[in-house]
């Protein structure tokens, strides 16, 4: 048997794309979506369970509920590889984001095992718990970080946005081990982890507008952000006040948000590569017709795989900051900072995924991330990490978010050559 | 008699001022809430009318719902003298926007009524309703454009903000007769009234950082609103699409607010009067952490006594709009232009109130209006109209509104004095 002939089982993955479509789909019809440790997320642990029993795989979870679907090694002692990525969505999302790499994975362990290839290291298939932390618990990478044994113990406390239900709650719910995290508890890790590789759509245009369908992830950004800020001004009559008497909470937010937008693009072309975003903003329930806003909010999200970057713009708002609120008569209140740090990705996984797209002539173009990923948390834990990223239409995040089958199929032949190339 | 011994009965007017915070107090506590068409606007009809009638005055009510509470003058057919404003307020305002021109008028007649005197015409208080169309029906001057058969029979159609039911509805619930705004039915006009005075607290911060108490206003500004206008962009991962490919509405919004502020500040410094506000202003349901923003809404209202200012302003935003649509790839959308024309006060009022006011030794100063008033109607209508403002604090449309009693106790001075003097 040659490499040649060993190919991903892509049939698998395409009926379980379909079957998530379907029994996730959100309750108002509008995409899916898949709550971490909830129902939705729940479902699309159980389908991809039941497809690798039916595909003979060996099974296992840990304590915080990730899942390990394993076609056996030679030597079961060997480092694995692992292939694996989230199952959850965000609130009306699309079918792609975290599942494509999970399903990816089962095609081809699927494709591997049909073919009646043995590896000589474990080859693991992973369905991880709760990445999507804008949409559920505001915390990064719970499900990835709680198998590799760094995910804090605080993070029981953290309340899912929606609900307001601690993730302690959740686990408990789900039958799930919290003792685990609070002991710091390490099922996986680099004396474990020979390789981990995660497929995912790429969440952006850029492969997309340049025609090329997969990318080669060099790093994944850090982050700092601000998820309450609010500035506060006094509420007036719209029409009855003077400029020069003005405490206007929505004039200081414009101004703040476009001199944010100015610096960026003036440290782009100084080279900075970076994303500056207003996620929401605006005035607050206070707010009324005839009434100047006394009061504003934003959420300020930056990211880049630099954090000099990142903190040459945060230099810009310590500056611009106090001369708004001198001028405008408001007050910032930043309130707490969150973020992550960059993680690079492994430079011999990177070689070995460019090899195989080279050897089945599947066009690729090295690239950074744009958003945050579980590989960030596997190379942070010291695993040697990458990610395949897969050329996508209508962005993610949302309803529309589309990926094609053959883009998809190629990707996963792409996997499916390293794994066998590096278990095998 | 001489004048100088005609006082008002300001007693009158502070039993009701407590009467009405205790009676129409908002259902959380926060300042008040009347209606307008509405329970609290009707309880606020009501306490004014058990005054009027201890008080011995007559007592009328017209089609739309107006009172009219008259001390009768010796020439019957006369045209008379009316002292007005209205009793609603927006939710959770403040105690005295309205009110306090009603009570005036109430201690005015009641102080020349004790002291005997008749007048040659009659002096009628009339309290107006539904004026605050920001809060309630958005439709100018409801109530005294009903009076003044100036209401178009469309307002009739318009829904309450709150609860989305017509003025129709609401003015059948109260018994009134709508038939009569079909019909155009005039009850006031320039053929039988010498005058309208309104007193006014002033709403904004001018005369108590200026320490003046009262103010005689020159003008009543017009107004050209957008109270539904949208940006359309794109949502999109905020950490996976470069600034080049973002279609981000919440920036363009920034950067809109910001050009108009500055396009504001310009035309200030080259001598135009005039406010601009965006009275709320932001991302829409659909934003979300992690998300470009697809979608941002604003409420821009722009005043001025000069319609040449307002217009300068609004050539910047017709400059602005194409600019901004295609830097950032996003489209507005203005939605409905609302508003209204300004209106001058009458010149001969204006006089006889500052000859009150120096024969009273009480300070003024002539001064436009920032927000808009039934006095605005009145003129319209060809009435000889004209406001008095007295000094308050913390502004209006908000519970912490104030006015000090003294303050108000020597603008209705001025109001009996003048009322005497034009119908003595």
């Amino acid at each position: 048997m040659t490499l040649a002939n060993l190919g991903p089982d892509v049939a698998v993955a395409t009926r379980l794309f379909d079957r998530l479509a379907r029994e996730t789909a959100a309750a108002d019809g509008r995409g899916v979506t898949r709550d971490a440790f909830g129902p939705g997320e729940q479902k699309a642990h159980d389908m991809v369970e039941a497809e690798g029993r039916a595909l003979g795989l060996e099974i296992a979870k840990d304590h915080v509920g990730n899942m390990y679907l394993t076609l056996p090694g030679a030597d079961r002692a060997a480092k694995k590889i692992v292939l694996g990525s989230h199952l959850d969505s965000v609130r009306n999302g699309g079918n792609f984001d975290g599942a494509a790499g999970v399903l990816a994975g089962l095609a081809a362990v699927a494709g591997l095992k049909a073919a009646g290839f043995r590896p000589a290291r474990d080859i693991t298939v992973m369905a991880i718990r709760s990445e999507e932390a804008g949409a559920w618990f505001p915390f990064s990478y719970v499900g990835s970080r709680g198998a590799l044994g760094t995910l804090p113990a605080e993070a029981l406390a953290i309340a899912r946005q929606d609900n307001g239900r601690p993730l302690l709650d959740h686990m408990q719910a789900l039958g799930l081990d919290p003792e685990g995290v609070r002991q710091g508890r390490k099922v996986l890790g680099p004396d474990n982890v020979a390789g981990y590789l995660e497929l995912h759509i790429e969440q952006g245009p850029v492969l997309d507008i340049e025609e090329i369908p997969i990318g080669i992830v060099t790093g994944i950004p850090g982050s700092r952000r601000f998820r309450q800020g609010r500035i506060e001004g006094e509420y007036n009559h719209s029409g009855a006040v003077p400029r020069k008497y003005r405490r206007d909470a929505a004039m200081a937010l414009a101004e703040f948000a476009f001199r944010m937008d100015e610096a960026w693009q003036d440290l782009e072309q100084r080279g900075h590569a970076m994303v500056c975003t207003f996620c929401r903003m605006g005035t607050t329930e206070g707010a009324g017709f005839t009434k100047i806003p006394g009061e504003a909010m934003f959420e300020l999200d930056v990211r880049s795989v630099s954090m000099d970057s990142i903190a040459a713009l945060y230099r810009a708002v310590d500056r611009m900051i106090p001369e708004i609120e001198a001028r405008r008569g408001v007050r910032f209140v930043m309130g707490p900072e969150s973020g992550s740090t960059p993680a690079l990705m492994d430079a011999a996984i990177q070689a070995g995924l460019a090899r195989a797209a080279e050897a089945l002539k599947v066009p690729c173009k090295a690239m950074a991330s744009g958003g945050g990923h579980d590989a960030a948390a596997f190379a942070a834990a010291g695993v040697p990490s990458a990610m395949l990223f897969v050329r996508n239409q209508n962005g993610s995040h949302n309803p529309a978010e589309a990926m094609r089958a053959e883009d998809f199929a190629q990707a996963c032949a792409v996997v499916t050559r390293w794994a066998a190339d590096t278990a095998g």
